[in-house]
């Protein structure tokens, strides 16, 4: 009876249920209910919750959950087996034309198009009518969920076109499809990156787009469901790089997992803090007249690593939108108006309240403010100018965020604050 | 000629076009083309380009292109017009349905379902047949650019159940709507926030969603298009959060947008910089006997900085996700272990690297680790605490991120570390 209840589940409600359960009663659950169902759910859960549960079945009861999945997913899952269970799996599958389809997945990147393509569609060929094409359609939609565009093609399977069902529904019988569909379609061939493909499905509101090779043949298409999961995981990704956190983790991974993923960006931030140890020594003369001086380290310190991580957070912003015009020089000259303007704004309040809040004298707090602003002014130009450097070189342009901008300003912040000091007090 | 050119372009093409071009040019453009193009081209300017152009066009302008939008798109323009030529526009657009449909949904709340949907669907009601359905289908379509899903009411306009094309497509003729439609279908309230419908859309991985009024009637429906759109905003509003911009800007906004966005949380990293400055005055009897203790002051802070960062950004992708699972004890029991581990660790690195390369002795350089570890703590509890807390207070979490952990970790974080170095070291 409560397996009865479970099959009318949603898959989705059915991975909750999963990811609740411990790993001995969550493989129980899945041999018990039906594929249809546990083959879906099982692609909802995250990485290690699967892992744990696959571990558990054997290689036929793994290859029962991928008849039923779409051939995306099944790749997906086979590339997160062992290579020697791997080949078992798919011995298993008995549908061989599904099998020869997923084998065929294996061979693209994880983030090109060929990865995030099925091979479910509905393909027709120019030259049928549409009375024939409705009844192979049909036969077609059986194994395609929902069958947004029916693709066009020619007898060698080259992508000429699409047809929409509305189209189907309202043209006469008789007519052929090379009078009817649409020659203009949007495609991606394989190895476009996924964050272009979701960028043009973005960009013209597409819910499937087809994937071609490199003959221009239809070898499949990538549908809307997938890009948003592709989306939302690089907005996490990058919102986590952006934190200091270099894999991809969740706060329910283990301690080792969040270790590796965090502890070597704060070994680059204690690395880091050695040099302003060492910048800070040379300064030490200073210690005897001017005392007050490294009490306003962490300020300037703080002011610097802020202002660079702004800067740094909008390029990147940019960069990723492919919405960063004009020049590098112009983008300099701006960001230093820019922080010349909060500089000032923040130098005016810095000054007035250290000389009536601390009792600052007027030339130690004229030679904070010109400190300040030159701090500020570095850091952001420091945050602009490494990602775009970056990027140029063809190196991901997160890499230099968090941990790395507030590193790099905390010791060129302190060493300019130091330096204009020196200039102005003398010591 | 280039008219006709144009004309051919895809709607996301000529909106390139037109952010490229000058006000004047763009203006001119928009007269030009057939407002079925440029309509839609408008929807996917950003929010200031498409300002200075609607400032060029007139009411009745206006009105020619919102008769072309979907009610979706209609409304959001309307919405971003002053109030005086609100009135004007509307009364200006010829299809009187069209217009009050817009204005229906100038009521809700932008974040909101109602603020997503439009009122373009298709619906039909149960008590009909299949060939009665397809006919009405096939004409209230001409106005739907894509079906997905046809929604079955009952005669008040309740929602009842979804039939898809494909359904309709391979039902007999003389069937009713009611043998043959899904009684199960998705759905959301006017009401219900954006984050949510999203959240259902992507975990059911659908295309569109209807979405009914408080007495279950239906009026409108979300499309993953917007929803992809929407996910794509929030992300990109959260990443700015995190480092500190607190307004949606561009690269390219003006320096004045800019400022505002940035200079409040800089204007804060100040004033947490006043207290450390103070706080660290307090401590400078120490100077004479432990200078070096000063110049750890920028690595200690560093530190605490990027611990309470990396920890914030877990928890708020968690509560952002929904899925932070068990009590806010075992989190921050975690939370402590992790620290424990990662402080030790680097710990270990600044002893080693302190007594070896900057010749500190053992008792120094046993204060500085005790030091450290205590800080890392304190940071990451700090970056759990805050958010969490935040959120339970119906506060957005997002406020407790960049700037205001560290701000408050650097504190924090000095004033732990001259605490303990004076038990220790005794000054
Ligand atoms: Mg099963
Ligand atoms: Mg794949
Ligand atoms: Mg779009
Ligand atoms: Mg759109
Ligand atoms: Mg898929
Ligand atoms: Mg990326
Ligand atoms: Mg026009
Ligand atoms: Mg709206
Ligand atoms: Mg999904
Ligand atoms: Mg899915
Ligand atoms: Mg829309
Ligand atoms: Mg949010
Ligand atoms: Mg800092």
């Amino acid at each position: 009876a409560l397996t009865e209840l479970l099959q009318e589940f949603h898959f989705a409600d059915v991975a909750e249920l999963l990811e609740e359960l411990n790993t001995e009663d969550a493989t129980y659950l899945v041999k018990l209910l039906d594929s249809e169902i546990t083959s879906e759910a099982l692609m909802e859960l995250d990485d290690d919750s699967r892992e744990r549960i696959l571990d558990n079945l054997s290689p036929s009861e793994i290859a029962d959950e991928l008849e039923e999945m779409d051939t995306d997913d099944a790749a997906d899952i086979i590339a997160e087996l062992d290579d020697d269970i791997q080949k078992q799996v798919i011995d298993h599958i008995e549908d061989e034309e599904h099998a020869a389809d997923i084998v065929d997945l294996l061979r693209y990147d994880e983030d090109t198009a060929g990865g995030l393509m099925a091979k479910e569609l509905v393909r027709v060929k120019e030259t049928w009518t549409v009375a024939g094409c409705v009844r192979e359609m049909r036969r077609q939609a059986e194994n395609v969920t929902r069958v947004h565009s029916i693709y066009v093609t020619d007898k060698q399977g080259k992508l000429k076109g699409r047809l929409s069902l509305k189209d189907l529904l309202t043209a006469p019988e008789k007519s052929h499809i090379s009078d009817i569909y649409i020659p203009k379609v949007d495609y991606v061939n394989v190895h476009t990156e996924g964050e272009e493909v979701a960028r043009i499905m973005q960009k013209y509101d597409l819910e499937a787009i087809p994937v071609v090779d490199d003959n221009g043949i239809l070898v499949g298409r990538v549908t809307i469901d997938d890009i948003v999961d592709f989306i939302k995981e690089e907005a996490e990704k990058d919102y986590q790089m952006a934190a200091g956190i270099s894999e991809d983790v969740e706060a329910d991974d283990s301690i080792w997992q969040l270790t590796r993923a965090r502890l070597p960006w704060l070994i680059l931030a204690l690395i880091g803090g050695f040099v302003s140890v060492s910048v800070l020594g040379t300064f030490s003369g200073a210690m005897a007249d001017h005392a007050a001086l490294f009490f306003f380290v962490p300020l300037i310190a703080a002011m610097a690593g802020n202002v660079g991580v702004q800067s740094s957070a909008i390029v990147l912003q940019g960069l990723a939108n492919d919405s960063l015009k004009g020049s590098l020089f112009k983008r300099l000259i701006k960001e230093v108006l820019l922080s010349l303007l909060n500089g000032l704004i923040l130098s005016i309040i810095l000054v007035v309240g250290g000389m009536f809040l601390l009792g600052l004298d007027l030339l130690f707090g004229v030679t904070i403010a010109i400190s300040l602003i030159s701090v500020i002014v570095t850091a952001a130009l420091i945050g602009t100018f490494v990602p775009i450097m970056l990027d140029k070189r063809g190196i991901d342009p997160a890499m230099a965020t968090g941990p790395f901008i507030t590193t790099s300003n905390d010791i060129c912040g302190i060493l300019i604050y130091f330096t204009i000091a020196k200039l102005i007090l003398g010591f």
